[in-house]
């Protein structure tokens, strides 16, 4: 059984129709939800889809073999530098009804990650009520947390802040992981959002073990999206300063954390593993997404991940079994 | 036969869908435009719509005698103020090629009038682009213009500045007419987009009659949507003043303009009559669309204008055919 | 008996000759008010104005037929927007004690209408200090409020916002009205202050009439100035959404206001009469100011707003009563 | 003979009242100046006033037996950083007409010294149009320079900078002094607008002496008003440096600009004879102004700085001379 | 014996290359101070200095008969507006802990005057901590006082403002005076830091004298460095608006302050004596320092100030044994 | 033979307390350079430093057996985001000149690698003056790029912005390489100056690839730092997009750069060899610096690079010789 815990919401165009409507009224309409049909919902996971190489949600979990994903709102949409702030709070519950409708019409095959509202407008802990609303109310499993909620448009702080503290302590009262993910990524800001991504993991690894959150919060669990951004890759520059520091090395630091294996080579996720240990990983695609698309050196889809696992030679079938799905059980609690 | 001015185009969610996703990838996906078919555009001008009272737009205009009518983009869609540029590029061309497809497919019953991709970080001279494409290759009447770029999130210089003379000039040396037409509205500014529509045409109503612009253009035709915002009612404030200064009288420049009836009361499309004169005033409903509500007092959807206009009892015949089709006839030369 | 409630103080030149001075020695010298004689205020009101058309403030109102007027700081001049502070109270507190001196000079004529010391670096709750100085202690019957302090260089909360209660606690408190009336307007703003009421008092009402206030403060009198910007012709456009939010329909909520009749045309005090009603409309001139100018077509004074109350011939006799008098006399409680 | 050329215009209230109306119309009634007659001007030259300590203007100049004195616009009420520019091209313009309507009313006492619209929107070369107006046409003898046109808002280039050069060509073309002398101060900046001169005329003197401005300008004649701030006290401090910098000794430099002997302390104006030499002295009072006020010490005007002049008893008659009457003479070629 | 109240501490490379380090990772590399041996300490004491005119510092103060000189941070290096806060913190400790070494390497010589971490992200009650560490552990006599933590940033509150009071509260608590003294000056401001300083304390000493500080700290003890400024010798401007206030007259309130006598030229040392009076006068050289520069002229060091007040003729011998030692001792209780 | 082609100059406190001293008084004493003899320079090279594990820069390259190194500046130290301008300039001259003579002093040991003076207030176009004096008259054979000037105060234009074509243009004309590293970085960046060295290189990577610039300079020579940030570890992200956009493959224009092995872990080189391949691999250890430290699980430094780099089984000696000497050797043609 393979668990993928980094997955999206494949949401009928209705509700992205509705978005930028929201995003045009800026509220002045009222918050009034899209209307959207159980067949709608139905069939926008069946129907081929142009952003995902012309085939199906389906068609890609299916064909990657995956029994159950965790599917949260698609990140790049989540607006949370939109003002006022009651529109990126309607289009959060509305986009985390519909992912609670996906689960519901599908059962067994889905479980719901929830968008949290974080405009830089409302308190931290004004978030938190979503998060209460999805998890007791809708069954959810986890949530996203996006590091920037002002979405390249200034600078917020980092996640080692007290700032943050008031979403840590919901995640540890409801015990449910977060998933470090972050969202748009608008002008000054110089990259893309999906570039963003990264920047943001490899910021939030660092300011969190680097602080006092962990040891805070010890029951807190989070789990790095793409691998942990730089970090991996780069965390011989992080050891000696640790050493010269004292206290816990820093890779224990690190091996205090998640990291999903949203990569796509087979050297990456093999670099991870090593140096984050087979326990802290967790099998995830982000697909159907960026991924979706053949490679035709291969033949392959990219973000058939599952692949690169298996081929690495190294790992023991228990190793893979505990990638694919026993960690994420674990942790989820599914 | 009743010629509509002031119509937005109706388009399928798929358009703000591939809005929603601009929106969020702010041009990193690249500009390819979304997927419309026909039959969509047919469709969504014959289908009930919740928008507009649950009829559809045929429905709409047919019901209020509607024979040829003029469309723009929604308004409060166009996103002007949004980052980077491109994307206000995009969007606006895509737009109006929806508007294009939609006059082709219903021939005689609509005619284009253009948005103009009016990004503050793009100089006015920039936009003329895309007001030349739609005018010589795409046969549309007339252009929208945004007096306020920033869509309240900053102050733009006024019409009557020079900033805007680039765009004066390509309308002059295309001879098509402008709609004075704000788009959305934003925080800080403190009014809805609807309310800002009524501010920006009273400012720029305004402004053209105390600057140069009418003497650097004498064949420049401005229409003011909304009956001119606040301006003919308000209009005696600016008598006395216009005395005190001597030259031309203060009427005598506001009928250099051309009005728009798009008001849902017969008291204030009389006044706008009286104050402006028969051959100002172009009917126009922006139906389907804000009006497009049955007024539970008498049955009637407020929008239907056309029906207020009729109930002025003090208006011949003649005049009432210079509104509904002769002044717009003649100015868009249909 | 003709109650005028819109009249502006006439002050001797050396008023504001002292205050030319606190703006260049902003607080420096102190505050010690000027000297004024009473010979001068006597005097200001009966000599030819050269502001005025050439005649006299008493000319003005006596050839208006007004038995009382309700005098306020001349609004333009108010300059909330000055720093620091204590220009902003010394030049409202000296205004105020020239208008009640002039209603002690002229015992039975005039009425004070405070001005309030609007600085936007005081709170709201620090301006009600000087409300309750003019009417306790020097019997004033209302106060200008407002809705821009800064006066065109930043957006302030709209009227509907909980940061204006203080001012509307100390006027439910003290049981006087407030006009609606905005002060000056500087750069980036575009428009002239004159324009800038009719802006500032649209918004006054959509934000006062979309929020809690009416609700909150149910014994609150506002007066919306220069017959309410430019609601009463763009009425019907807030009448759709309303019948479509339900509840209380827009026309009633607007009839909760009262509103006066400085407008200068014909055409719209009889369209602000026929939407807001006769018991809602009271006799306002701002006489002598913008409007004291000869109208060459017809010899009158623009400001002379009788003449046209009187032309408009489907007024009751009991209705003209209640315009100049009845009206202004019951809310005021003159 | 004594020469005073630090003194500032007395105008009528009515200037003032004007521009009070200036700032509170920001030029929305057109730049059409007050009426003021010759008689007012008359009048407010000989009648007690309370700002000079209830004595007349010439009362108070021929007390100190001032034959000529060079009249500038008072400073602090220059407001060259009001906005629009054009209020403050308007006010400069008007004030410097009151200034030579007096010099023609009394012949041979007083003599024109311009104040210049130095609006920060505006460019220094456009500041010059009015220096070479007062110059050419109304005979004027030199300029204010205020350094700080922002009046404490912002930081402006110093005198050093290439910013200022159109106004020092303007200066040699037309080969008349300037008079540093700065003038209001708002906030943020801390100070009162009289120590704001100090500030003002220290930086200033530092900046020229410091830059390249004396030597591209040989012919350049700088006046620093009130006694050169700080600099003549604080001299020893600039000392080392110019030594270890080699060149001009610093006080050479120092010798190539001139000081007025405003200063209202003895000991004050020793020093400054001392430091700079009498050759480089021009009495001035300031007066009728902030020293017109009796000291309760002596019985003597604070600004009676003949007097203190005439007390220092190392001084021979010829530099008592040059100082009251030649240095100026020669200087302002009077 | 000679007391010098203003030198400042000559510490070795070490310190400045580990302040550049700092500026450089800031704070990245932890606070741990830099390694200096007393040896150093000892060494850069006696050895010839490139900045001193090539001679030691004790060179210097030995010339100058100085007997104990009172020795504070560098102000110029003081960097308060470098952030983050921790290294301006780190920085000052470590600065007064190397002034602590030098006091206890050389028994008897110098005395501690603090420096303060005035970074404006901390609060000044955070500054005092310091302040007790220095006095109660370490000995120390007095502080420095930065009237202006932005080093010409931005504008800070002035002297007499609130904000200020934790510190003058700390001071009256520990009874040790205050030099006034700025710190650096960066862009956008003009001047350097040196002349930086002169303004500073001219503000500052305005501020203090205008306000309550001295009422509501009546035991508040202030030292103003460089002779007071601008202020003794422009006093005379302060002087009639101080008889229009009535109260303490000004001079007097200025001599409830002391003043060094860090001014290079004798007519300034003597203005400053006669103009606060010789008990409000202690010797202070900033030697060796910017005046350690032999002048050409008389062979004399710029800053052997004892000579300057040696030649003033009309002091007595207890008045100079008051400059140089009594007003001091007295003062700092040494 | 082994070139390390990234390693940073080792210089005399001297320099960095000379450079603190730049920082405080911000160009006021000029910028007449540090003190420092050739035996300092020596000395420096030879004696143990703590921030180097306690032994010297000789100690570390010896041992590491690189024969010859490539220094530029040390990159934190680098200040480019210093105001004013001209004390970038100076410091950026002066560490050049100390890298200079040291290779001097050292013949065949060290070859120079400038720094550019890049602060934001010169135009790129100005600093590659400093380009040229150090390659045609010092003999360097590169630079240093830092990608941005701001230090993490504001957001500059990325690499593949036209605003850097003055600097691409120097270095092809020069023909010599650019490394891409970062500078310093300050609040309100969250991260420390070694983490955006990481953060700098991803996006700078990310630009280069996705711009004009690599087809706009055909013989640019890029070099980047630190195994090229994120981007060889997260390159998956970029294939999917990459097959979809057509044209040249991802990985192809990834190889167009060049990268350093400056990766503290043998997972991390690995991965890079593997990702761009042997031939664009150069040995650069940045040592002695950040990772001068003993590991204490295996007695290794952790800047060994070259043990990490040997310990890889799957390498041939003739791509060990092409990473440790050839590439270099070509691409600097040294």
């Amino acid at each position: 059984m393979i668990i993928d815990v980094h997955g999206h919401v494949t949401a009928p165009a209705e509700l992205y129709a509705w978005k930028a409507n929201l995003l045009s009224h800026r509220g002045a309409h009222g918050g009034k939800g899209p209307s959207i049909s159980d067949d709608q919902i139905r069939a926008v996971h069946s129907e081929p889809h142009p952003s995902f190489g012309n085939v199906s949600h389906f068609d890609h979990i299916d064909g990657a073999g995956v029994d159950v994903q965790l599917i949260s709102p698609r990140p790049y949409q989540m607006m949370h530098s939109e003002r006022p702030a009651k529109i990126v709070q309607w289009f959060t519950e509305e986009t985390n009804n519909v992912i609670h409708r996906t689960c519901e019409l599908f059962p067994g095959r889905f479980r719901g990650v929830a968008g949290l509202p974080q405009s830089p407008d409302l308190e931290p802990g004004e978030w938190a009520g979503e998060l209460r609303r999805t998890v007791t109310e809708l069954g959810f499993v986890g949530a996203l947390l996006n590091p920037d909620p002002y979405e390249g448009t200034a600078t917020p702080p980092a996640l080692g802040d007290r700032y943050w503290y008031p979403v840590y302590e919901a995640l540890c009262e409801l015990d449910v992981p977060a998933l470090i993910h972050a969202a748009g990524c608008k002008p000054p800001a110089r990259e893309p959002y999906s570039l963003h991504f990264i920047q943001e993991e490899t910021v939030a690894i660092w300011s969190l073990l680097s602080s006092q959150v962990l040891r805070d919060f010890p029951d807190l669990k989070i789990v790095v999206s793409h691998g942990g951004g730089a970090i991996p890759y780069q965390v011989g520059r992080f050891l000696p300063s640790g050493v010269r520091a004292g206290g816990t090395p820093y890779l224990e630091k690190l091996r205090r954390l998640w990291f999903d294996t949203c990569l796509y080579t087979q050297e990456a996720i093999e670099l991870l593993i090593r140096v984050v240990g087979v326990d802290r990983c967790l099998f995830g695609t982000e697909k159907p997404g960026t991924g979706s698309q053949i490679n035709p050196e291969n033949g392959r889809w990219f973000d058939d991940i599952h692949l690169l696992v298996d081929d690495i030679d190294w790992l023991t079938d228990a190793e893979r079994e505990a990638i694919f799905n026993k960690n994420a059980s674990d942790l989820f609690r599914l």
